[in-house]
């Protein structure tokens, strides 16, 4: 088989996810929009309706057949959650409704225990508010000092500055691995071990790069790591948090209720091995189970296949991008095999209000996004109010790079034609 | 139509529940661990898969088609559930992943305000350990006291004892509304207006009660009302708190990230209007709308032919269960209809291990719960390690106790023929 005869990842897998067989506003359906949320495989959708359908029951607490059934796909897909980020232990994956959870979770039980008055947190200026509002509250709480790596020139990470902040208050460093905004890979491995060498903490907010690479926690030596379900095939609703396993056994409970307990009395109670310690409450079982499948299909299809395919479209999509004039991309650029950043692209159109292009392209079936994407000290930084935003999956197309190209044209000649 | 030739409610809606229709162990499943958590109709499953299939995206922050539907669809579920509880204001409803985090919410955000050193919190000796932890974190955080009402000589909330536990110090009464496992309704309106009289705020934990019957936050008149999805024919992963404007208005943010934020700066950030403020990161999406779904299906219905239905199954069930001289019950017997107590009975046999009563009615394709219920402490107060639970829902059938009881008889003979 020839290279041009071969089908496209893309190709292979469209068939799999059914929502993107529909026209919008009349046009085929070009779904741009997967840092905020990915779509769902046939897979996973049937990994839910085969668990409500066959053996929906509360987990851990029953011994007839549907509840033990339930139990052992729920803990299996932590088995697998743990091995897709190369956990050394399935108690090192708690699971959350999203990373959001996953962050506050750290925050309130560890950051209440370890951190102090004057105690500074690392974080940078590209991240997302999930990663940025838990540790404002945890400051307020304590009297914390937050301290930001800003950006260099090429609008990515500053490991210099970085180094620059370090130093013997610095308790914690939480940074995201791939920015929902910029697109930047940082280098969390070396982030680690700069902050490991002070005696600090570190937090890898991986939500934009779990999805679309491989993501190995014991080689990032990260003390914690969080993502979200949705963005990679799983349902809404779920979340983990990856935590070394030494670090969660020392951190007490954050949330209280059923599941987290070992044996209760009214005045006190002692609480359950982890993970369980940190999961109260009826879970989110169905979700957990899902996610485990979209794990399996990711894994499946290979994520060095997802990133390769990844790379390709980016290089064409920034290869386009850079044929409208009018645009200003933020982010680095990548290389001419579209390595060195994620595949995404925010830009702006001069004055045209990247709400009023996202609409507009929405007429012509593509759903891209625009606004802050939870990113606002980021904008304030970069000098933009708020961005347009096209973010791939690996069921994305040329041709569908194409449609989103032309129409991003004819909007901004359109808007030109005004305010020019 | 005679009476005798009416369907009963049952008949009518088990065709849009396909767990059902279903051997386990070479046996028609017979489900009757409802309390633990409820079954999907098909209108819930749709809603799920149409989500899915048709118009999954993130929510709130989208201008294009996909997300202005989910959205519109998220938001348009609040409303569903603010009517089912009737609620003063949509605003008054937030969306959790479950019941116990609707109650830890409470505890960290108003508790960590208002709960200061030698403040008492009543509770009672029968909540489910959602409803107790919290509480004693609370305290542990604080300094609070709890304080427990018991029960009565028919296992019921004392009343009469609340009345000398509620005093100047009395900041917060948490009690639930029909316990889990003695199956006693407690009198809510009077607990709330007894405790509003010294100035205390009330929480009510509603898991197992919206499920069965009309539950009116207004006539209540509690301050808080916590209830989980699960149980209430909706998938796992939601649940929802529902607070008084006022008093969610002055509480703090507890959950920091994307979507509770108004403007967000380095240092210091400002939080959306409710009920935003309390829904960090990206929301159980599809489980919200799936609520949504559930709660349509069940007004459907009517809440009050569920109660009636139920009533008389209660009935029924307790008539049977009283022809087994060896079995124990538990809470309070219902009247001659039924009323007066839930539609789900806890009950030892002797010194019959209840996990092995459970065994052995699972092998006659019966699945009830045996253990705690979640409820340590009560069982330790009523004198049992453990019990057996059978609890029912609109969609089980006479038929079904029957198999149920003829099953236990055999199990407690076989058994009693072993100890005898």
């Amino acid at each position: 088989m020839t290279l041009a005869q071969e089908k496209t990842l893309a190709q292979k897998v469209r068939a799999d996810f059914p929502i993107l067989h529909q026209e919008v506003n009349g046009k085929p359906l070009v779904y741009l929009d997967n840092a905020a949320t990915s779509q769902k495989p046939l897979a996973v959708l049937n990994t839910l309706s085969t668990y409500y359908e066959g053996y929906n029951s509360n987990v851990h607490r029953g011994v007839h057949t549907l509840s033990a059934k339930a139990t052992d796909a729920y803990e299996g897909a932590r088995d697998k959650v743990a091995e897709f980020v190369n956990a050394l232990s399935r108690q090192e994956i708690v699971f959350t409704r999203n990373a959001s959870e996953a962050i506050n979770l750290v925050a309130y039980s560890w950051g209440n225990q370890n951190i102090q008055a004057g105690d500074e947190i690392i974080l940078s200026v590209m991240e997302h508010h999930s990663n940025l509002i838990p540790w404002q509250l945890l400051a307020q709480r304590t009297g914390a000092v937050l301290k930001f790596v800003e950006l260099t020139e090429t609008q990515e990470f500053d490991l210099e500055q970085f180094k620059t902040l370090l130093g013997d208050k610095t308790k914690l460093v939480a940074v995201v691995h791939v920015s929902n905004t910029l697109g930047c890979i940082n280098p969390v491995e070396e982030i680690c071990r700069l902050a490991h060498h002070q005696g600090a903490k570190v937090l890898i907010d991986a939500c934009q790069s779990i999805p679309h690479m491989k993501v190995d926690v014991q080689a990032i030596d990260c003390d914690w790591l969080v993502a979200s379900g949705h963005k990679m095939c799983a349902p809404t609703g779920i979340g983990f948090l990856y935590g070394k396993l030494d670090l969660l056994r020392a951190m007490p409970p954050f949330l209280g209720g059923g599941e987290m307990i070992a044996d209760v009395f009214l005045d006190h109670s002692t609480y359950a091995d982890l993970p369980h310690k940190f999961e109260a409450g009826t879970p989110a079982i169905a979700e957990a189970i899902a996610i485990g499948a979209a794990v399996d299909y990711l894994t499946d299809i290979g994520m060095d296949k997802i990133h390769a395919y990844e790379a390709e479209l980016t290089a064409y999509l920034f290869e386009q991008l850079r044929q409208i004039p009018e645009l200003k991309l933020y982010g680095p650029q990548p290389d001419e095999n579209g390595e060195g950043r994620a595949a995404l692209a925010s830009f702006t159109a001069g004055d045209v209000h990247p709400h009023d292009l996202s609409t507009i392209l929405d007429q012509a079936g593509v759903a891209i996004r625009a606004g802050h994407h939870c990113t606002q000290p980021l904008h304030r930084h970069i000098g933009a109010q708020s961005t347009a935003r096209a973010s791939l999956y690996f069921y994305n197309t040329r041709e569908e790079i194409d449609i989103f190209i032309a129409s991003l044209k004819e909007s901004v000649e359109f808007f030109g034609s005004i305010f020019g």
